[in-house]
């Protein structure tokens, strides 16, 4: 969700060019709410950032090079609107520079990686929020994530929209001194297919390691069939390293439009090879449009651990309470989103 | 002193709603000045910020809902100008989501505690700079005072003016696990009457700590009396823990307006509950307004210790010399102060 | 290179003056290139920002007071974009409050030293990129280099432009306490002559450091001749210590248009007194432009030290791998550099 709330005509220092045509867009959302998260017998209350969509602020724009070619910045950062960013104001959402055209886009910058897109375009709750499956950074810490959603020093290319098909890849540097480890290299694509209710996208992931058991690989599938009166989607992702370890999810998700709200609804299956310390999780929420720019919301989710697993059920801002190896967990979030 | 400098009228990309009026503003203030402070028979010059009002950089807008509803964002972080933000950008100044409309607001983030306001509103010096009674966070590191000034994790809601008479109420989570201590938990409301050349308001915060004598809280009364050729201002300000330790602050204060310029001065008494560790301080100073956005400014004060006390005259940018216990110290600042 | 690409008419909440006259501008540089740097028999090849001009976002904005005064504030720091800006925003690059007029410009806050300008002005490759020779901070880490490229806490006043000639001048406060050691006071100023294809400038700066063999002075002179086929540049530049530390450059450069291009190369020679232990560095690259905001650029630079001196090949974001004492080093990047 990257809604341009206030495209201004940029005025430029190098007036004259009839190529110039430019515009620089400040966006942001501020997303609030109040959860409570149950675990163990104990649970938290507190204050909640980024429940229905992640809380940034950014700029971007676009300049007209003439001949079809553009060229593009964006800047956009995390916000912690609950404590007022406590940690720092930076562009790790993304921050990239672009040259455009009929080829497609270059970007170089860091950026998403391309296999992160379907766990959130796919799950009726994206990654916000206690209804998201999370779907990504699965292995956990015993695997190498530091691109898990986004990757520094990441070049990619984007095909134009090809009636409907598309496609991206990235590959992105571990910056390290030749002849040594190689660690955070990364090679990623995504393919698919959107248009009118259809869209369907398949993508993967490989992020080296120090080790060849260190390595991760991801891949998923995610597909959505927009029937006007309801919205079925389904996610598989899977990840594993080169020792063995591996995680597969499928998630069956479902949304209604009712008015000027929306029903959500996912079930998640989480199952870990050769080991019974799977995990599932079922979530179900209410969205309601105020404007297009600002919802409320009500979420509620919950997750059973089985055999050693302890996940819980997380969200931005508000640490939830450790949960029982074998557990379960549960949360319940009333929001609201601004967008601008 | 929040200006709105630059209210653009946002072009959003939702075109069509007639309800979708909107505008996004960036304001700030970059203050800085040159201040000499003296304690202990030695003295440091050098650069500080916010002498008369606090530097900052933010971003505010409001979108009409329709229907009366208004929802709106506040995003505003302090500026350290003299040495370029070292300690990096955040907006732990204001960070909130509103839902506004007849029946008054509803805030959601980090903002200013109730409590707080009256210690700057009728203060002549604000909390700014050399020449503020700094009546907040009384009792130093013994108490809690993660909420002296604002609070994370906040909720509040203001009633809307009713003929001149206001009142304020927050609730912040401590955000603490069912069944164990509670700490920073926060309950303040602020109520008021403003109309005229007539300003009264009372307060009240209590802070949870750990244990009931580390409970931590304020009250405190202001008003002030705008007879045109001069504005006459008294403070009460009284914060206590639950181990017996209270400090009171009585600070008659004055604002004489001449020409494009105004004469403060304020004299603040702080005692100390059961002991002689008492002190006072004296302030006095003269603003020029270039324009009503930028204004230079000359601010002496002088603090009075007593018993074991070792209060500074403190200011931002610039660490004050060591003070004697029991000795005085004083601080003299020249500056400019330049709004957007 | 400061380019006003955003330039807004502020609708000012205090509307009537006519002196109110005023602008606040959003700008910024996105400078994304891909980089290989060599030393001591290995290589690094990464993502770099940077690598024409500094990354950057900033806000600036002049307000007319009415009489020849304005008043203005800059406020403006640095994007490591390759990573997101991981280390977080802050306005280290300059963040200043002015008053200006007739007499001139007073400025107050964190800014550029007098005695840097010449080092980057008169290289071709600016201080950015493999290219650049970096003739600042030379002593390094032995010296007190707070003060090589900014200061805090500074106030400068800047003559203004009397027929091709001017002068700044500034002095920055250590803060210290009276009495004890004065570190970072620094002291600075520069003149120089512009106008038509003719540039030169002269600069000194002094710092204090706790001892006087710590003090820490540097001194340069730069010059271009723009003969419009071809701009040849020198740059003499010179640092020492107290202790008798001293490194002398002198950097000899060219800049040749090319259609929408530039071919610039420079051969900079570094001696340090009463040693073998210099370097040289020779660069040579190519722009083209674009647009005027937008450019793609290659740079080719080699460091040949001397003794025991191990000099990179230096970028921002991507560390150099380590160079063997009195071996080479060398560096091949390209990039994309978009202002908005």
């Amino acid at each position: 969700m990257k809604k341009s709330l206030l495209a201004l005509a940029a005025l430029t220092a190098f007036a004259g060019a009839a190529s110039a045509q430019s515009t620089v867009t400040l966006f942001g959302i501020v997303d609030a709410g109040i959860a409570r998260l149950s675990a163990g017998g104990t649970s938290k209350t507190g204050m909640t950032n980024s429940g229905y969509n992640s809380s940034r602020l950014g700029f971007r724009g676009v300049e007209d090079l003439g001949g079809g070619l553009q060229a593009g910045f964006w800047l956009e950062g995390q916000l912690s609107n609950d404590d007022g960013n406590a940690a720092g104001m930076n562009w790790q959402r993304r921050s990239t520079v672009s040259l455009m055209g009929g080829f497609g886009e270059i970007r170089l910058g860091r950026d998403y990686t391309p296999h992160f897109w379907n766990t959130t375009v796919y799950d009726p709750f994206g990654t916000n929020g206690v209804g998201s499956a999370n779907t990504f950074g699965m292995l956990g810490a015993a695997a190498n994530v530091s691109t898990a959603v986004r990757s520094n020093n990441a070049i990619s290319y984007f095909t134009p929209n090809l009636g409907g098909f598309s496609a991206q890849v990235m590959y992105a540097f571990g910056e390290n001194v030749s002849g040594g480890v190689k660690t955070n290299n990364y090679m990623g694509f995504r393919v698919g297919y959107a248009a009118g209710p259809i869209s369907v996208h398949a993508a993967y992931g490989k992020t080296e390691g120090a080790t060849d058991a260190a390595d991760h690989k991801a891949m998923n599938f995610g597909g959505s069939f927009d029937l006007g009166f309801i919205k079925p989607s389904l996610m598989i992702a899977q990840e594993k390293n080169g020792a063995g370890a591996k995680v597969t999810a499928i998630e069956p998700g479902i949304m209604v439009p009712l008015g000027a709200g929306v029903i959500r609804a996912s079930y998640a299956r989480h199952d870990v090879k050769n080991s019974d310390n799977d995990w599932n999780k079922i979530a179900v929420g209410y969205l309601h449009n105020l404007s297009k720019r600002t919802t409320v919301y009500a979420t509620y989710a919950r997750v059973g651990n089985k055999g050693t697993n302890a996940r819980a059920v997380a969200n931005n801002g508000l640490a939830a309470p450790a949960v029982t190896p074998g557990g379960n967990a549960s949360g319940i979030e009333f929001g609201v989103r601004h967008a601008f």
